[in-house]
């Protein structure tokens, strides 16, 4: 079937993203499948503009060779961010719409959330964006939806079973968890035997076990105390901030406070991000800590019997959805776990179907949440160590407002104007800022990759700051540094990037791409090697809970996990006020936390907030339907977005990033 | 394009109801949709197996006549359920693969929760069921989530709002309310408008407020301890029906009580199933009342500013999901109300659809929740009442040995053997008991509608006795009754039923249905009329709750809506206990509440649970994916339900009536 990409209307001013994406007219996402070359039984359409793909593709296509992978990461951003998004989007539509590469852009999906908050949507910006938005912001295939009722199917698990072992005999709970048959006979389902074996009694039969045996199988101890696992909601509501429990009638005896986290800081969110295949995610559910026993053992999932029945709901999740941009070029969308607590990557499997369907000539554009500090370093030691696949390049997003803040500019916050420094020329404060940027280019080459600089352009960027910045990322080490407008122009804006983008593929040899640090480090070694080697830190310091917390996962076994750094994004360092390249800091550990079924260690550097709250006008108030067309009114119009963040044209895809880290004042 | 009803392949004795489900090879939804007549712009896909069809169709075939419309209820069940969905679906079988009429059955969507606890899957059964189960019961097309999502951001509005209030003067509400442009102008979003007028405001310049009129704009001043909206979730969570939320260290000032419910209680869902359009949906979700202010007017989602956002989020959840039955018939799932506090009916849209779609000769048949004092009631005095559609015909359906029970057979206990009086002849008990079938065929006939009996067979029913039956029924006015084997023979057991709805409905003059009671009385009345005429009560008791209640809408001016009752369906009176025709009674109504934007007030008679619980081994030990095939296991196999319920051929659609009604032991 011929394809043609479809052009873009450009209009000057720029106009708003949602007048954009809804002037555009999508084509039909069967159309952009057979043009990748699925197979009509590898999709599975929701709607006109989104389908699933299966993941037979991979088998299909084993023997094809991998296409060229590459991330886009950042500087450490202004709290504006700083396109990301919006350049991983360009640089597919430059790729593909012109200069004719098979290209996949693999992004995260959206949290939904937010979208009613202050954040508006998510997709990219200007002429760089994912369509349909309101499809890709609502919804989309319902993968968060089926993340939250296997979260919280899990939390009401726990607690039951708590109760349940609280008022109940060991005989008791025999018999009901292992019944008698008519017959007399009792069998053990699968999944108790997976426990069975995790105790070390080597039994199929229940009527050999001991009543010890019994009363080992049957009482998971749960120490209601020490519940790590939160349930979860799409939903900005910071009343569920800290909440009690189990304040019913039958229940109050066991009641506890505890909290509700975002739907996308669920450990299942990583753990579909990071899974390989059905059976490797189905293991990983299954091996979800959700706390300690009594005795300070590991209470899983499957200990609750309850691994499979998550797996049940995840099996459409597992499947990446296939989008396009405004040039029609191939989106995947899958997964999107916070970029705090966990990885910030969108999925494994979306990227290894991407490299398939691209080949040996295609190109794979992969964007890491947060700055490099922590997005690209995780998806290097924590997401490719996972796939065993190896990037060949890294794209690092800056732009001239953000570096000249890193070089002392006033502060930038969300909400006041920006200051004359940031739009007069200013070539001292940009040249002290790109250390910053320098300092990421060096760490990017420590793991053996190509790094181009991708300055993303604004109107008030003089001519000379421009060729300094490029000058001095040439210096640190980038294969290349060029100014990109794909915001304005679309795919034509980044035809420069894209072509950096291909030399430096070229010029890389994949097989000298290596991880930062090798597992077997204890926990505080990989730490230590994180915090110095990438942010630079004199060391590392532990708090008295994160060394027990440290001491108690070694113990248990888990100590031969990647690192997952909870840390501003806003700084290398701890401190979001420290700018430039902060040195002469010890890196402060508050406490450490576990995704066993994701498969990290996560310290928390700082307090993090899992859950974002809502403005005294919220997004919501612009939002409706036309009901005679049935279009969505206002989706990204957003009066408080307006006010509180002048730039919009950046509008950053980290979830949480908004909500979550900056302090919002009393109001919010 | 040619079609063909798929075969059955008939197994003795019948498999379980997974085996036969999951050996069923089902048609590409598409052409389902061929067959029926869609146009391909009105579905949209979600799978092979699923569609969504959307509502242009109703426009574009606004002048074929209607099809003939059955709605199928029951008597008062046993706990175990009589097999309403079950023939729901057996008899649109029969109509369309062997009597080559045009069918659909309109069904509701089950609720995901239970399907992990006790319940297993809901999809009819034997060789009446809707495939594929697993999609039927597992998410489907999203809807229950979107309702999750709409219904949780109204509730963080809620919260929210009363924060924000509480911590802001009137000027920094209004400041951030309708806030300033560059240029000063403040402009007031549409839905500021709609609360505007709601105060009788007649403004739309911001700007000529007087300082009172901005005070009663800002201020909802919506009274914390009198919130009548919940939070949802689509999970057994005992745990979540008491809780406080708030208790966040910037919150904490806020803390209260409250629950949450489960997601197919919300009143979004009765929205959903009761709105006859998008825009009549609209203005159902804005008008949703969410608890008074302190003032005590009635505060709604549309005052919070919200009511755009909830229909946005629900604007694909509108779209009924086209699915089939093993023999290839189509079927309308959407919604699932509640059928206690809400009722209990699928969804008006699509029947709406159904009936354009099957024309003058075709049928649609549809199902209405609990016995049919409750379900049938409420779907001809609201749900008829609210889409103007008239019925031609009402199915019933009955057991041998539920009957007998109502003659006073020993109690019907789930968990327990039957009493040999159910599995021998007894035709005493059951002359006896066929008195409760009587009543039920004397009021429904109350609606002009005809009225078939529907006798699910079992293996030890007699002749005589099915013969005592089929007299009695005719006696008491039903025009016909007949035995039916659907269950065993798929369509093929019901041809005899078929033809009998056949027959009723071409001796039903549609012009002779009327409602039970017209909508002016007073809500006290209507609710007499509804007890005295349909449950056979004295009299009605009001509760000082109640009369408070009773006085508060009738001031706020929501006497004129329709009553929703929320009783037992276990006995034509309040009490479970009393079966058969309980004579002398006086019902009592404990509360009354309302749901504005669904349009009912329904009075409780009795509590109410509203969020179900896990056993001590619930259905998900058994359920796993196989992760070599992808195929799920176990779904319904569920030991515990075999325990409990030794007869599982007569599995109940009606959601929380397994979990919800019946007083579990503790260690559930």
């Amino acid at each position: 079937m011929s394809f043609e990409y479809p052009k873009l209307n450009l209009v000057k001013p720029v106009p708003s993203d949602i007048d954009i994406a809804s002037s555009a007219v999508p084509l039909p996402i069967k159309k952009i499948a057979e043009h990748i070359g699925l197979l009509e039984d590898e999709i599975d359409f929701y709607g006109k503009y989104k389908a699933k793909v299966n993941l037979s593709t991979i088998d299909r296509l084993k023997d094809a060779e991998n296409g060229n992978y590459v991330v886009v990461t950042g500087i450490n951003p202004t709290p504006l961010g700083e396109g990301k998004s919006t350049t991983t989007i360009g640089l597919c539509q430059a790729l593909g719409a012109h200069l004719n590469k098979k290209s996949f852009a693999c992004i995260r999906q959206p949290s939904q959330g937010p979208t009613f908050g202050i954040k508006g949507g998510a997709a990219g910006g200007g002429y760089s964006q994912v369509i349909p938005m309101e499809e890709f912001n609502l919804h989309m295939t319902g993968d968060i939806h089926a993340i939250t009722a296997a979260n919280n199917l899990l939390s009401a698990a726990i607690d039951t079973r708590i109760l349940h072992e609280s008022t109940q005999t060991d005989a008791q709970l025999w018999k009901r968890l292992c019944p008698e048959a008519k017959d007399g006979s009792r069998k053990f389902s699968p999944i108790m035997i997976r426990r069975l074996v995790k105790l070390g009694i080597n039994k199929t039969d229940p009527n050999t076990l001991t009543e010890e045996e019994i009363s080992r199988f049957v009482r998971l101890d749960i120490d209601p105390e020490l519940i790590t696992w939160n349930r979860v909601l799409d939903t900005n509501d910071r009343f569920l901030r800290g909440i009690t429990v189990g304040q019913g009638k039958e229940e109050q005896r066991f009641a506890r406070k505890t909290n509700f986290d975002i739907s996308v800081a669920s450990e299942i969110m990583a753990v579909l991000a990071l899974c390989t295949s059905l059976s490797d995610m189905r293991e990983r559910l299954g091996r979800m800590v959700v706390g300690p026993s009594r005795a300070g053992e590991p209470v899983t999932a499957d200990d609750l019997g309850v691994g499979g029945a998550l797996t049940v709901l995840m099996k459409d999740a597992i499947m990446p959805t296939l989008m396009q941009t405004l040039e029609g070029t191939p989106v995947l969308v899958h997964a999107g776990p916070f970029a705090n607590i966990a990885h910030g990557n969108s999925s494994i499997i979306a990227d290894q179907i991407a490299l398939k369907l691209a080949g040996k000539d295609g190109y794979v554009v992969t964007e890491a949440g947060f700055g490099a500090d922590i997005g690209a370093e995780k998806f290097f030691d924590i997401k490719c160590r996972s796939s065993g696949l190896k990037p060949n390049c890294a794209v690092i997003v800056a732009t001239i407002r953000a570096l000249k803040m890193h070089g002392g500019g006033p502060k930038v916050v969300a909400g006041t104007p920006l200051d004359k420094a940031y739009t007069n020329e200013n070539l001292e404060l940009l040249e002290k800022g790109i250390e910053n940027l320098s300092h990421h280019i060096k760490n990017l080459k420590k793991f053996g990759v190509g790094v181009v600089v991708a300055v993303n352009k604004f109107s008030t960027d003089s001519d000379k700051e421009v060729q300094l910045l490029v000058d001095l990322s040439m210096k640190a080490g980038a294969n290349s540094a060029v100014m990109c407008d794909h915001w304005a122009e679309g795919g034509n804006g980044a035809i420069e990037l894209a072509k950096a983008v291909e030399n430096a593929c070229k010029e890389t040899n994949k097989d000298n791409f290596k991880y930062l640090y090798p597992l077997d480090l204890s926990i505080k070694e990989k730490i230590e090697t994180i915090a110095k080697e990438i942010y630079g830190a004199d060391g590392v310091e532990f708090s008295a809970d994160a060394e027990a917390k440290i001491q108690l996962y070694t113990k248990q076994g888990f100590d031969k996990l990647p690192i997952c750094m909870a840390k501003t994004h806003l700084s290398l360092s701890h401190d979001p006020e420290k700018k430039g390249v902060p040195t002469g800091f010890t890196l402060p550990i508050r406490d450490v936390r576990a995704s066993i079924g994701a498969g990290f260690i996560y310290p928390l550097v700082g307090t993090m907030q899992t859950i974002p709250g809502l403005p005294t006008r919220p997004c919501f108030y612009e939002i409706d339907i036309d009901t005679n067309t049935g279009k969505v009114i206002g989706l990204t119009y957003c009066l408080v977005i307006k006010i509180l963040v002048k730039v919009t044209r950046n509008k950053n895809n980290d979830v949480g990033n908004i909500n979550g880290y900056i302090d919002f004042p009393s109001w919010f």
